[in-house]
Protein backbone atom coordinates (compact mmCIF):
# COMPACT_ATOMS: atom_id res chain seq x y z
CA UNK A 1 0.00 0.00 0.00
CA UNK A 2 1.85 2.98 -1.69
CA UNK A 3 0.40 5.60 1.21
CA UNK A 4 1.57 3.66 3.92
CA UNK A 5 4.92 2.66 2.47
CA UNK A 6 5.00 7.14 2.21
CA UNK A 7 3.93 7.22 5.84
CA UNK A 8 6.19 5.33 7.29
CA UNK A 9 9.26 6.71 4.79
CA UNK A 10 8.03 10.27 6.82
CA UNK A 11 6.88 9.62 10.02
CA UNK A 12 8.41 5.92 11.28
CA UNK A 13 11.54 6.31 13.98
CA UNK A 14 14.08 3.29 13.30
CA UNK A 15 15.94 2.52 16.67
CA UNK A 16 18.68 0.24 16.08
CA UNK A 17 18.09 -2.52 13.59
CA UNK A 18 14.94 -4.10 15.27
CA UNK A 19 12.68 -1.45 16.42
CA UNK A 20 10.24 0.54 13.97
CA UNK A 21 8.19 3.41 16.00
CA UNK A 22 5.13 4.62 14.01
CA UNK A 23 3.19 5.87 17.15
CA UNK A 24 2.17 9.28 15.26
CA UNK A 25 -0.47 7.29 13.60
CA UNK A 26 -0.80 3.61 14.85
CA UNK A 27 0.70 2.85 18.05
CA UNK A 28 0.00 5.90 20.20
CA UNK A 29 -1.50 8.37 18.38
CA UNK A 30 -3.87 6.90 16.08
CA UNK A 31 -4.83 8.14 12.80
CA UNK A 32 -8.81 7.02 12.46
CA UNK A 33 -9.32 8.10 8.82
CA UNK A 34 -6.24 6.59 7.79
CA UNK A 35 -6.71 3.30 10.20
CA UNK A 36 -9.88 2.77 8.22
CA UNK A 37 -8.61 3.17 4.89
CA UNK A 38 -6.05 0.47 5.95
CA UNK A 39 -8.39 -1.94 7.43
CA UNK A 40 -10.72 -1.44 4.23
CA UNK A 41 -7.46 -2.55 1.80
CA UNK A 42 -6.97 -5.52 4.35
CA UNK A 43 -10.93 -6.50 4.37
CA UNK A 44 -10.70 -6.42 0.54
CA UNK A 45 -8.03 -9.03 0.63
CA UNK A 46 -9.95 -11.56 2.08
CA UNK A 47 -13.38 -10.40 0.87
CA UNK A 48 -15.25 -13.74 -0.14
CA UNK A 49 -13.54 -16.19 2.42
CA UNK A 50 -16.72 -15.88 4.82
CA UNK A 51 -15.42 -14.30 7.62
CA UNK A 52 -17.16 -14.57 11.33
CA UNK A 53 -14.96 -13.30 13.55
CA UNK A 54 -11.61 -10.76 13.69
CA UNK A 55 -9.05 -11.43 16.05
CA UNK A 56 -6.78 -9.03 17.84
CA UNK A 57 -4.45 -9.10 20.78
CA UNK A 58 -4.67 -5.45 23.03
CA UNK A 59 -3.42 -2.72 22.57
CA UNK A 60 -2.40 -1.37 19.37
CA UNK A 61 -4.12 -4.11 17.21
CA UNK A 62 -7.71 -2.98 18.32
CA UNK A 63 -8.16 0.29 15.98
CA UNK A 64 -7.15 -2.14 12.90
CA UNK A 65 -9.34 -4.88 14.01
CA UNK A 66 -12.03 -2.20 14.73
CA UNK A 67 -11.61 -1.06 11.01
CA UNK A 68 -11.66 -4.23 9.26
CA UNK A 69 -14.67 -5.72 11.45
CA UNK A 70 -16.48 -2.52 10.13
CA UNK A 71 -15.54 -3.16 6.79
CA UNK A 72 -16.37 -7.09 6.83
CA UNK A 73 -19.36 -6.32 9.02
CA UNK A 74 -17.97 -9.15 11.63
CA UNK A 75 -17.11 -8.74 15.58
CA UNK A 76 -13.95 -8.59 16.72
CA UNK A 77 -12.61 -10.53 20.11
CA UNK A 78 -9.40 -8.96 21.31
CA UNK A 79 -7.04 -11.67 23.66
CA UNK A 80 -6.82 -9.98 26.86
CA UNK A 81 -3.35 -9.91 28.27
CA UNK A 82 -3.49 -10.67 31.81
CA UNK A 83 -6.44 -12.64 33.49
CA UNK A 84 -8.44 -10.12 34.70
CA UNK A 85 -10.76 -10.51 38.13
CA UNK A 86 -13.49 -10.01 35.81
CA UNK A 87 -12.60 -12.86 33.11
CA UNK A 88 -13.53 -16.63 35.04
CA UNK A 89 -15.58 -18.62 32.30
CA UNK A 90 -13.83 -20.91 29.51
CA UNK A 91 -10.79 -19.54 28.27
CA UNK A 92 -8.35 -20.74 25.64
CA UNK A 93 -4.70 -19.18 26.37
CA UNK A 94 -1.29 -19.02 24.91
CA UNK A 95 2.30 -17.38 26.57
CA UNK A 96 3.70 -15.10 24.18
CA UNK A 97 7.15 -13.02 24.32
CA UNK A 98 6.94 -9.53 24.04
CA UNK A 99 10.64 -8.47 21.93
CA UNK A 100 9.37 -4.71 22.68
CA UNK A 101 8.73 -5.34 26.41
CA UNK A 102 11.32 -7.91 26.91
CA UNK A 103 8.86 -10.05 29.04
CA UNK A 104 6.26 -13.06 28.30
CA UNK A 105 3.00 -12.13 28.69
CA UNK A 106 -0.40 -14.67 29.06
CA UNK A 107 -3.24 -13.95 26.63
CA UNK A 108 -6.69 -15.46 27.00
CA UNK A 109 -9.83 -15.58 25.01
CA UNK A 110 -13.21 -16.65 26.24
CA UNK A 111 -14.66 -19.84 24.44
CA UNK A 112 -17.76 -17.85 24.20
CA UNK A 113 -16.63 -15.41 21.73
CA UNK A 114 -15.03 -18.01 19.36
CA UNK A 115 -15.73 -21.55 18.62
CA UNK A 116 -15.97 -24.29 15.40
CA UNK A 117 -17.91 -22.70 13.48
CA UNK A 118 -16.12 -19.48 12.91
CA UNK A 119 -13.97 -18.51 9.97
CA UNK A 120 -11.18 -16.20 12.39
CA UNK A 121 -9.95 -13.11 10.08
CA UNK A 122 -6.50 -12.49 12.27
CA UNK A 123 -5.50 -8.79 12.06
CA UNK A 124 -2.51 -6.93 14.05
CA UNK A 125 -0.25 -3.90 13.71
CA UNK A 126 2.95 -5.42 13.37
CA UNK A 127 4.19 -8.91 12.44
CA UNK A 128 8.09 -9.04 12.92
CA UNK A 129 8.90 -12.36 14.86
CA UNK A 130 5.85 -13.97 14.95
CA UNK A 131 5.18 -14.41 18.58
CA UNK A 132 1.73 -12.97 19.04
CA UNK A 133 0.85 -14.20 15.72
CA UNK A 134 1.84 -17.56 16.83
CA UNK A 135 -0.23 -17.55 19.79
CA UNK A 136 -3.04 -16.11 18.16
CA UNK A 137 -3.02 -19.04 15.69
CA UNK A 138 -2.83 -21.30 18.36
CA UNK A 139 -5.64 -20.05 19.94
CA UNK A 140 -8.03 -20.41 16.60
CA UNK A 141 -6.28 -24.16 17.02
CA UNK A 142 -7.74 -24.46 19.84
CA UNK A 143 -11.85 -23.24 19.33
CA UNK A 144 -11.58 -25.62 16.91
CA UNK A 145 -12.04 -22.65 13.94
CA UNK A 146 -11.15 -21.92 10.59
CA UNK A 147 -8.32 -19.74 10.04
CA UNK A 148 -8.59 -17.42 6.82
CA UNK A 149 -5.61 -15.79 7.57
CA UNK A 150 -4.08 -12.90 8.85
CA UNK A 151 -4.26 -9.27 7.80
CA UNK A 152 -0.99 -7.08 8.82
CA UNK A 153 -0.37 -3.38 8.75
CA UNK A 154 3.50 -3.70 8.42
CA UNK A 155 5.76 -6.75 8.57
CA UNK A 156 9.02 -6.47 9.56
CA UNK A 157 10.32 -9.46 7.16
CA UNK A 158 13.39 -9.49 7.89
CA UNK A 159 12.59 -10.91 11.48
CA UNK A 160 10.74 -13.73 10.06
CA UNK A 161 7.86 -14.28 11.59
CA UNK A 162 5.84 -14.27 8.04
CA UNK A 163 7.90 -16.40 6.44
CA UNK A 164 7.88 -19.54 9.47
CA UNK A 165 4.03 -19.02 9.67
CA UNK A 166 3.69 -18.74 5.44
CA UNK A 167 5.55 -22.28 5.72
CA UNK A 168 3.11 -23.80 7.85
CA UNK A 169 0.08 -22.67 5.47
CA UNK A 170 -0.90 -19.33 7.28
CA UNK A 171 -2.28 -17.10 4.66
CA UNK A 172 -0.43 -13.56 5.53
CA UNK A 173 -1.40 -10.25 3.89
CA UNK A 174 0.82 -7.46 4.84
CA UNK A 175 -0.12 -4.12 3.53
CA UNK A 176 3.81 -2.98 4.18
CA UNK A 177 6.56 -5.17 4.31
CA UNK A 178 10.38 -3.92 5.44
CA UNK A 179 12.73 -6.46 4.25
CA UNK A 180 15.54 -4.50 6.35
CA UNK A 181 16.14 -1.04 7.81
CA UNK A 182 18.64 1.53 9.72
CA UNK A 183 18.32 4.86 11.24
CA UNK A 184 17.67 7.10 8.04
CA UNK A 185 17.01 4.01 5.58
CA UNK A 186 14.38 1.87 5.65
CA UNK A 187 13.79 -0.67 3.01
CA UNK A 188 10.59 -2.27 1.91
CA UNK A 189 9.59 -5.22 -0.72
CA UNK A 190 8.58 -4.01 -3.56
CA UNK B 1 -29.32 6.10 24.74
CA UNK B 2 -32.05 3.60 24.96
CA UNK B 3 -30.36 1.06 22.64
CA UNK B 4 -27.57 0.68 24.63
CA UNK B 5 -30.11 -0.03 27.74
CA UNK B 6 -31.21 -2.26 26.12
CA UNK B 7 -28.03 -4.28 25.08
CA UNK B 8 -26.69 -3.49 28.62
CA UNK B 9 -29.56 -5.35 30.27
CA UNK B 10 -29.90 -8.03 27.42
CA UNK B 11 -26.22 -9.27 27.34
CA UNK B 12 -24.43 -7.31 30.83
CA UNK B 13 -24.14 -9.50 33.61
CA UNK B 14 -23.16 -8.28 36.89
CA UNK B 15 -21.07 -9.45 39.49
CA UNK B 16 -21.47 -8.97 43.31
CA UNK B 17 -22.46 -5.00 43.75
CA UNK B 18 -19.38 -3.43 41.61
CA UNK B 19 -18.84 -5.44 38.43
CA UNK B 20 -20.64 -5.29 35.41
CA UNK B 21 -18.97 -7.12 32.54
CA UNK B 22 -20.26 -5.87 28.69
CA UNK B 23 -17.74 -8.59 27.05
CA UNK B 24 -20.38 -9.48 24.31
CA UNK B 25 -19.82 -6.05 22.43
CA UNK B 26 -17.62 -3.63 24.36
CA UNK B 27 -14.46 -5.48 26.56
CA UNK B 28 -13.97 -8.14 24.99
CA UNK B 29 -15.48 -8.97 21.79
CA UNK B 30 -16.59 -5.94 20.19
CA UNK B 31 -19.45 -5.20 18.08
CA UNK B 32 -18.27 -2.71 15.17
CA UNK B 33 -21.12 -1.41 13.99
CA UNK B 34 -22.99 -0.55 17.54
CA UNK B 35 -20.05 1.38 18.73
CA UNK B 36 -19.56 3.58 15.56
CA UNK B 37 -23.62 4.49 16.86
CA UNK B 38 -22.70 4.82 20.43
CA UNK B 39 -19.21 7.03 18.83
CA UNK B 40 -21.34 9.34 16.95
CA UNK B 41 -23.47 9.69 19.84
CA UNK B 42 -20.35 10.85 21.74
CA UNK B 43 -19.84 12.66 19.42
CA UNK B 44 -22.82 14.81 18.54
CA UNK B 45 -22.56 16.13 22.37
CA UNK B 46 -19.18 17.41 21.68
CA UNK B 47 -20.05 18.94 18.12
CA UNK B 48 -18.80 22.55 17.80
CA UNK B 49 -16.44 22.28 20.74
CA UNK B 50 -13.73 22.55 18.40
CA UNK B 51 -12.01 19.25 19.91
CA UNK B 52 -8.60 18.31 18.17
CA UNK B 53 -7.90 15.18 20.13
CA UNK B 54 -9.42 12.51 21.58
CA UNK B 55 -7.99 10.85 24.62
CA UNK B 56 -8.36 7.36 26.03
CA UNK B 57 -6.50 4.52 27.83
CA UNK B 58 -5.74 0.85 26.29
CA UNK B 59 -7.25 -0.97 25.54
CA UNK B 60 -11.14 -1.37 25.91
CA UNK B 61 -11.25 2.59 25.39
CA UNK B 62 -9.37 2.27 21.84
CA UNK B 63 -12.55 1.16 19.61
CA UNK B 64 -15.14 3.67 21.30
CA UNK B 65 -12.30 6.65 20.91
CA UNK B 66 -11.71 5.48 17.00
CA UNK B 67 -15.26 5.55 16.78
CA UNK B 68 -15.67 9.16 18.15
CA UNK B 69 -12.26 9.90 16.25
CA UNK B 70 -13.87 9.10 13.03
CA UNK B 71 -16.65 11.35 13.67
CA UNK B 72 -15.08 14.25 14.78
CA UNK B 73 -12.64 14.10 12.05
CA UNK B 74 -9.79 14.08 14.98
CA UNK B 75 -6.66 12.10 16.14
CA UNK B 76 -7.28 9.76 18.87
CA UNK B 77 -4.42 9.08 21.98
CA UNK B 78 -4.26 6.39 23.74
CA UNK B 79 -2.28 6.74 27.05
CA UNK B 80 -0.37 3.56 27.68
CA UNK B 81 -0.18 1.43 30.70
CA UNK B 82 3.43 0.79 31.46
CA UNK B 83 6.70 2.40 30.13
CA UNK B 84 7.46 0.14 26.86
CA UNK B 85 10.81 0.09 25.59
CA UNK B 86 9.92 1.83 22.65
CA UNK B 87 8.74 5.00 24.50
CA UNK B 88 11.51 7.05 26.36
CA UNK B 89 10.75 10.77 24.84
CA UNK B 90 9.56 13.89 27.13
CA UNK B 91 6.19 12.19 28.76
CA UNK B 92 2.89 13.31 31.16
CA UNK B 93 2.51 10.25 33.76
CA UNK B 94 -0.42 9.63 36.29
CA UNK B 95 -0.74 6.39 38.40
CA UNK B 96 -3.99 4.54 38.27
CA UNK B 97 -5.52 2.04 40.76
CA UNK B 98 -7.63 -0.65 39.35
CA UNK B 99 -10.82 -1.45 41.18
CA UNK B 100 -11.14 -4.46 38.33
CA UNK B 101 -7.62 -5.42 38.42
CA UNK B 102 -7.05 -4.60 42.14
CA UNK B 103 -3.47 -2.51 41.18
CA UNK B 104 -1.71 0.24 40.51
CA UNK B 105 -1.21 0.92 36.94
CA UNK B 106 1.39 3.97 35.36
CA UNK B 107 -0.18 5.40 32.23
CA UNK B 108 2.15 7.71 30.04
CA UNK B 109 1.23 10.15 26.95
CA UNK B 110 4.15 11.20 25.04
CA UNK B 111 4.46 14.98 24.68
CA UNK B 112 4.65 15.07 21.13
CA UNK B 113 0.64 14.39 20.65
CA UNK B 114 -0.65 16.67 23.36
CA UNK B 115 0.33 20.19 24.16
CA UNK B 116 -1.52 23.49 25.29
CA UNK B 117 -3.29 24.53 21.86
CA UNK B 118 -5.06 20.72 21.93
CA UNK B 119 -8.97 20.85 22.76
CA UNK B 120 -8.99 17.22 24.38
CA UNK B 121 -12.19 14.92 24.41
CA UNK B 122 -11.44 12.02 27.18
CA UNK B 123 -13.39 8.74 25.96
CA UNK B 124 -13.65 5.82 27.69
CA UNK B 125 -15.95 2.76 28.13
CA UNK B 126 -16.63 3.29 31.72
CA UNK B 127 -16.46 5.61 34.55
CA UNK B 128 -17.17 4.08 37.97
CA UNK B 129 -14.34 5.12 41.04
CA UNK B 130 -12.85 8.10 38.99
CA UNK B 131 -9.45 6.52 39.06
CA UNK B 132 -8.62 6.43 34.98
CA UNK B 133 -10.50 9.86 34.67
CA UNK B 134 -8.86 11.54 36.82
CA UNK B 135 -5.52 10.18 35.83
CA UNK B 136 -6.45 11.57 31.65
CA UNK B 137 -7.43 14.91 33.88
CA UNK B 138 -4.87 14.86 35.06
CA UNK B 139 -2.26 14.04 31.88
CA UNK B 140 -4.54 17.03 29.97
CA UNK B 141 -4.02 19.65 32.50
CA UNK B 142 -0.09 18.59 32.31
CA UNK B 143 -0.05 19.10 28.75
CA UNK B 144 -2.19 22.60 29.47
CA UNK B 145 -4.32 21.79 27.02
CA UNK B 146 -8.04 22.61 27.21
CA UNK B 147 -10.70 20.14 28.69
CA UNK B 148 -13.74 19.99 26.22
CA UNK B 149 -15.26 17.18 29.00
CA UNK B 150 -15.42 13.10 28.88
CA UNK B 151 -17.71 11.33 26.83
CA UNK B 152 -18.35 7.66 28.52
CA UNK B 153 -20.20 4.44 27.42
CA UNK B 154 -21.30 3.18 30.78
CA UNK B 155 -21.26 5.25 33.95
CA UNK B 156 -21.71 3.28 37.48
CA UNK B 157 -22.93 6.32 39.07
CA UNK B 158 -23.45 4.95 42.33
CA UNK B 159 -19.70 4.79 42.40
CA UNK B 160 -19.15 8.19 42.35
CA UNK B 161 -16.72 9.07 40.33
CA UNK B 162 -18.65 11.00 37.65
CA UNK B 163 -20.12 13.02 40.17
CA UNK B 164 -16.65 13.89 41.67
CA UNK B 165 -15.78 15.26 38.41
CA UNK B 166 -18.79 17.27 37.80
CA UNK B 167 -18.20 18.45 40.86
CA UNK B 168 -14.72 19.92 39.64
CA UNK B 169 -16.38 21.39 36.54
CA UNK B 170 -15.96 18.68 34.11
CA UNK B 171 -18.31 18.31 31.61
CA UNK B 172 -19.29 14.41 31.55
CA UNK B 173 -21.73 12.60 29.29
CA UNK B 174 -23.08 9.12 29.86
CA UNK B 175 -24.46 7.23 26.88
CA UNK B 176 -25.99 5.33 29.92
CA UNK B 177 -25.75 5.47 33.95
CA UNK B 178 -26.45 2.84 36.30
CA UNK B 179 -27.78 4.00 39.61
CA UNK B 180 -28.03 0.51 41.38
CA UNK B 181 -27.00 -2.69 39.69
CA UNK B 182 -27.30 -6.67 41.80
CA UNK B 183 -27.23 -9.81 40.06
CA UNK B 184 -30.54 -10.14 38.12
CA UNK B 185 -31.20 -6.05 38.49
CA UNK B 186 -29.89 -2.84 36.56
CA UNK B 187 -31.64 0.26 37.51
CA UNK B 188 -30.53 3.45 35.45
CA UNK B 189 -30.58 7.13 35.76
CA UNK B 190 -34.14 8.47 34.02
Amino acid sequence: MQELRERILADGEVIGSQVLKVDSFLNHQIDPVFVMRMGQEIASRFAGEGVTRILTVEASGIAVAMAVGLALNAPLVFAKKSRASTQNDSVYTADVYSFTRKEAVHITVSARYLGKDDVVLIVDDFLAHGEAMNGLVNIVHQAGAKLAGAGIIIEKRFQGGGDSLRAQGVRIESLAAITSMEPGKICFAE
